[in-house]
């Protein structure tokens, strides 16, 4: 399946419910941050959380991000694709090998 | 193009660091709200961002969230699809239309 | 020591820099958030990180949330104490002990 | 009033309920993170929000800040103080007046 069938629900979706006009990318952000905030609250007190909920939450946030996407006039997939390259330049595999911490930090 | 293309994008850029270890549930839930917290950086006194500046840090949130669907064994635009349905039902199109408060609230 | 020197200093912090017209709530709101995922960073990848890293990091949260109390004309902690009456009646001590769910949730 | 009775106020609230065990350093950041997103939540969709309702979601922030603060042994207004310095360092007075920016950023 692919992400403009995603896409186009959500603009459909928008649409239908007049709501455009509350998507500016400042209110996506902030909508992206809560919604990251009620996914984290799965796992608030312990490590564990039932996967049903887990992914009932999590589906919100990459949602608010597609509609940032859509503001930015971007693709979700490229942009992510590209900050891949950006990063694997940081955290090179053969060096980044099993650990967290940036090589080339000052 | 289609998210199965970043999907082993992402596996492989992992994979290659031997990284799996650390992408825990937990972990990916904190990662994906210390990223929409930098997102949301972008609009921390006003408005208005630089898009391209929104966008890099943008490509950070659905990148958790991926990886965090891929350790749930979900597919994230099919989570997301399930979510409009759940949301389509709290916020019907003929009631909600140019606003966001809920109709049906307690 | 008391919050009224922490208001003081801040007052004065904010005034000799002319800052008070980013102050807005919003502002203060996302900024407390953007800070909240700064101090959750140093817990990103594992549960135990170096105390000062976390106090220097945590500083930064209390702070926005003296500056947004101030906004709102209401003492930080006067309404933690507030709050905490209004908590203490949703779990009882009797029934909350050693639990984190809610006895009185639908 | 002083942060002392807050502090003592919390200790108990936390000893009755046999709570202590649940307040590791990372969860009480997860759940200030948490916190800081309900708060957003009041400025979603517009910059304007009823204080009360502000002030109540206000609240949990600084308290979860507190009792990591007594997890790590530092007083929370010391703390706010000592990172000011460290601000003012970083956006001199004179030359910050008015502006966000970092006059000595890279």
């Amino acid at each position: 399946m692919t992400s403009e069938r995603v896409r186009q629900a959500l603009k459909e979706f928008v649409r239908e419910r007049n709501w455009a006009k509350f998507h500016t990318p400042a209110n996506l952000a902030k909508s992206s941050s809560i919604e990251a905030g009620e996914l984290l609250e799965c796992f608030q007190w312990n490590d564990h959380a039932d996967p049903p909920r887990v992914s009932e939450e999590l589906a919100d946030v990459p949602t608010y991000c597609m509609l940032l996407a859509e503001q930015l006039s971007v693709d979700p997939d490229e942009i992510v694709l590209a900050k891949l390259v950006v990063t694997a330049d940081k955290y090179p595999a053969e060096r980044a090998k099993g650990r967290t911490t940036k090589y080339d930090a000052p």
